[in-house]
């Protein structure tokens, strides 16, 4: 299989619209041929495309980690749409399936391919990723056909857009090996957070806790389905947590990145319970209770991306555990791409994920 | 501490009338004295007990595996009730508490107690098991405190009863390993395939098909919540499965003990998926489809009752996940136990779970 | 990549020499094309080729399973020898490498590849197996550079051969999920029943009981270090395996595909332990003791082939915890196959494992 | 079972000589009454304890962590010995076994015990820790018999007594999750980082590359069997490391409790692999890399005591497959105590085991 169908060589003609990250800032749009398709890959029509945190911050600062954005990139990677095109050797899928894509295509041969890790393929090609790969935010793409997955008829496109953040969640949630009967702390109450949330709910865990500092994305968790909340900013959370748990959570989350929540995971975590750490710090290091981990026999785990995960949270979504189209706060045209952008920076107390519809014709 | 509370020598004055079945076939009610308190026990007024079908396996033919009942013996397992005195190691519980009792105390100090898997101490102290151990159809009962488990104000004692075969249902999905997102197949619809059911869903296993003989139990299956029911007894169960599933269903349960069923699992499992088996059948043997086995690396898990379940399923009832009180079908004051156990032995195709309302003041 | 170099299109001209079973029964040399080589395949110049159960099996009945030889076709698939030529994408190997060829070619595609089980994979292309693919009893084999593993200094091509059955033996203990500590029974003196052996004795399990009907091939597993071995041919088996371990074994590894071990499998087996089912019976099924091994919580795993193992019995033959030569207890040039196969399958006591020289230039 | 069988009302009359920490710093000879025997008990005449790192903080500074020594109290927790009486209860020891003392009593009924993980009970009772629990610098303790096990004859109680940092180092393993053809980095070559290193070995891990700052710990490192060595005084160790292994080490244990060292493991550790922290660091905190760490989704394990291990470790060393006996380093007659923990104290670059022979008929 050719992994990277989208600089391909055969395919439908003509030409669709991009929008082009010219500078950071700044989306312009521009015509570019629609890419050829290789035999292993579809075409595929984008309806939706979600806007990542990623994505913000590469537009509002022109870098992520130590990568620059050094010439004119299209971001976007969570994308989902319509087969409009099948490579031929793909039997799978057909012309009109609509389909969630999962935006890392890795080698499928390293030793962490083989042995199903394939999240920490070193040659993974992702969307909208440095050094420059192209992103989503364009009319279509074209996409190996195994990492496209035909939805139920109750999913929509948009729903399909949505697993990417989703999968996040979800695989946060299997990496910390919670069943159910289990309580959880959430920290961080930003889009991340809420589908770490609801990958719980979905699995049968009702006692959660989510915290955050601020009161509107609190509120947010609240509805759609903490158990309790804790408002960091005017509350110890740690000292709350011990109170709402006896004990402490047997699980916690950390999806906010904040060094002050990871020091403090240690000691709302119950003892022999597992931290799990989602969100990245601003410096990238962050103190931790050591000798209080070890004392407990705590147990952290990481999340990269997911793996292996599409197909349940497909599966998830469409038998009703788990209500995904909440959390697209904030829908805009395509057309509207700069401002849905300027939305989703500027205003991240109340844009839980801000959703780009690419086609106007997309329910 | 000490186990075996029941035979205790402190604690509350008195009589209690207790259910005694002097030959199989027969209760005669009689009064006992009331079990005596250990330091580490309390003493359990009842006001539920299920029937289970090991009780109706000994009344009926008065032995069980290899075990005869050669003396008067009292049945019942499934206890739920109030604390009624605590004795003087206890401070977990106090007086009032309403409790699910766990029926099997276990040495503690073995090396499968040592190593968590409790439930196969081969010292363990059974209610209603043989050799004569007596059983909970009796006002009182004695019992380690730290096997009573309190109840949230929105469960029953009646639930309380019943956690006790809910829990060999959950036991069987934890042993299963399964995880949101996957399907499977329950062979048998009775009580513990319903249970079986029960867990699943409520750890978000949507796609549950449901397999028996009988159309009654497949319907109660069907409104309990399975996807799809087949019934065995017109269909091939194993090319409906196919079809339903196209590939297999990735967890099968087979909790009814039949070598058809039993053979039949190697071929319903999906490639590398887990056959959880729960039923005994009759003659203590099956013939097993051993090399599609292997050739598919299918995993064979099995289930002796339960360990460190009660406080998950409880709080998973707790949380409104599991309608536990659905499966108590019939419910007949202590009074009338000898028609209770008659007609769940006589109907057990409409039986799901007979219950005995020990106390008259129970709700 | 192209998974199927062997029917490549570029590569080494003329033409090499090999072994065609024309019929059951009977090998004729032929010269045909040296495989040409797609980008990411290497030509492996082989040095030594094993001779497995299932050659000697289609060698001399014709079929396998439910498969028919219904055309000359080339045996072999445990396959050792030198780099000739790589691929153009190939930059992991190098002209000269010895290496261990792993026989399958999964399609790293579908459900099973990517979450790391691609030995479940259902489009596997794997050497000398039914419907006809072509095996390795050949002077040289076009193979996905991803699958051949360099071989350290000191592991010989040889040995690299007798990687594919050592791989079946770790790929069962490692199913098993045993540690360091455990007893192990293994019923079955054969090679994979020694490869077994070989494999937990790597791991550190010192307490291993072989069992097997034939006195030499105990001999054997004694002199490469089982603890204690056991004559069933004189000895009731469960009986003596409770003396040697007081509480059965918390393992047993069924190696021989015997109805009648495997039904004892259940009570030589400790409470709570497993039964790793490895050969197939004659008929396909095997009675087994259901309830007892329900009662006992028993867990029973399969395996078929192996994944993600050959760099890990590499590393530990390398290592010198396995002394993998010493399973080669017979020796051919490729001129003598037929004298080869024909004392392997007729003296099944004493052939632990032939091999056949393929190169004469091989040490 | 009463579990604190040392403050008994039973058994052998008469005095024994204990070593009395009056205050830090200093040991006196004391009579006191040898302890009685509860039922589920056995006395135990000590013929060897170790000298634990916490035995000679306590010893040096009169506090560990937050608690302060503020009574007489009596040192050591590694005891090894000769039963000498036998509770009422116990059958599974008789007088004259030679056995090794699993120093913590758990409750055996709370949450953590039921569930195997009798490590993190709060209620644990454990030698020489603060509040003052007595120790083991005695000639008898009395201890519950599930928790005394009996040594093979070729094992000795100077064995027996090593088993406790021997029980930490493999528990440290096993939570480790590694598997044979896996490698590893041990970062401290004291007590506790060789017998980490040596539970490797026992499993197969050839592979060992240990760290450490002190010349003369690593070549006992060498000596006692590490592939690799590296001094951190004078080289980079992770880039040292990443040339070792091309690509980090698969699994990594902290046993110096360097804060430098914690810091470092992120960037030892190959993706996807497991860093085990065991040593505590000073002031309790470390820094940690964070993101390196959820990048290459790195788990974090962390090893409080041990649980379910001594059969497991004292089957090791029974099987010959840890030289536990060398890692005594140094040998002093309970007399002599005094000078054996100064020394100790004062030598840690070159004492790595320290052991007292309490009774000079020890062998």
């Amino acid at each position: 299989m050719d992994m990277k169908g989208i600089e391909g060589v055969g395919g439908m003609d003509g030409m669709m619209k991009v929008a082009m990250m010219n500078k950071p800032g700044r989306f312009d749009f521009e015509q570019k041929p629609i890419p050829k398709l290789k035999p292993d890959c579809v075409l595929v029509k984008l309806e939706y495309v979600g806007i990542c945190g990623s994505d913000m911050h590469l537009f509002e600062h022109g870098y992520i980690g130590e990568n620059y954005v050094k010439e004119p990139m299209v971001l976007g990677h969570e994308p989902g749409g319509i087969v409009a095109e099948v490579g031929s050797n793909v039997s799978s899928l057909k012309v009109g399936d609509r389909v969630a894509v999962e935006p890392g295509v890795p080698c499928w041969h390293c030793e962490f391919c083989k042995s199903g890790k394939y999240n920490l393929c070193r040659n993974v090609y992702f969307y909208a990723s440095l050094p420059v790969v192209e992103g989503c935010f364009a009319e279509y793409i074209a996409h190996p056909a195994n990492l496209c997955y035909k939805l139920p008829d109750n999913v929509s496109t948009m729903e399909g857009a949505l697993m990417e953040p989703l999968a996040v969640g979800m695989h946060a949630v299997m990496q910390s090996g919670i069943r159910v009967g289990s309580n959880a702390v959430v920290i961080g109450a930003g889009c991340i957070g809420i589908v770490t949330m609801l990958s719980l709910k979905s699995m049968g865990i009702r006692n959660i806790t989510v915290v955050d500092l601020v009161k509107s994305r609190l509120d947010r968790a609240l509805e759609l389905g903490a158990a309790n909340i804790v408002d960091a900013s005017e509350t110890d959370a740690v000292k709350k947590i011990l109170e709402l748990t006896c004990d402490g959570a047997e699980f916690v989350f950390e999806t906010a990145g904040s060094e002050v929540s990871i020091f403090q995971t240690a000691k709302m975590v119950k003892r022999g319970g597992t931290i799990t750490l989602v969100g990245y710090t601003k410096d990238g290091t962050a103190k931790m209770n050591v000798n209080w981990i070890i004392d407990n026999e705590v147990t952290v785990k990481t999340v990269f991306r997911y793996r292996n995960i599409y197909p349940l949270v497909i599966e998830a979504v469409s038998g009703g555990i788990i209500p995904l189209r909440k959390i697209a706060s904030d829908i805009y045209d395509f057309n509207d791409i700069q401002t849905a952008m300027e939305n989703a920076i500027n205003n991240k107390d109340t844009v839980m994920k801000c959703v780009v519809r690419i086609s106007p014709d997309a329910k």
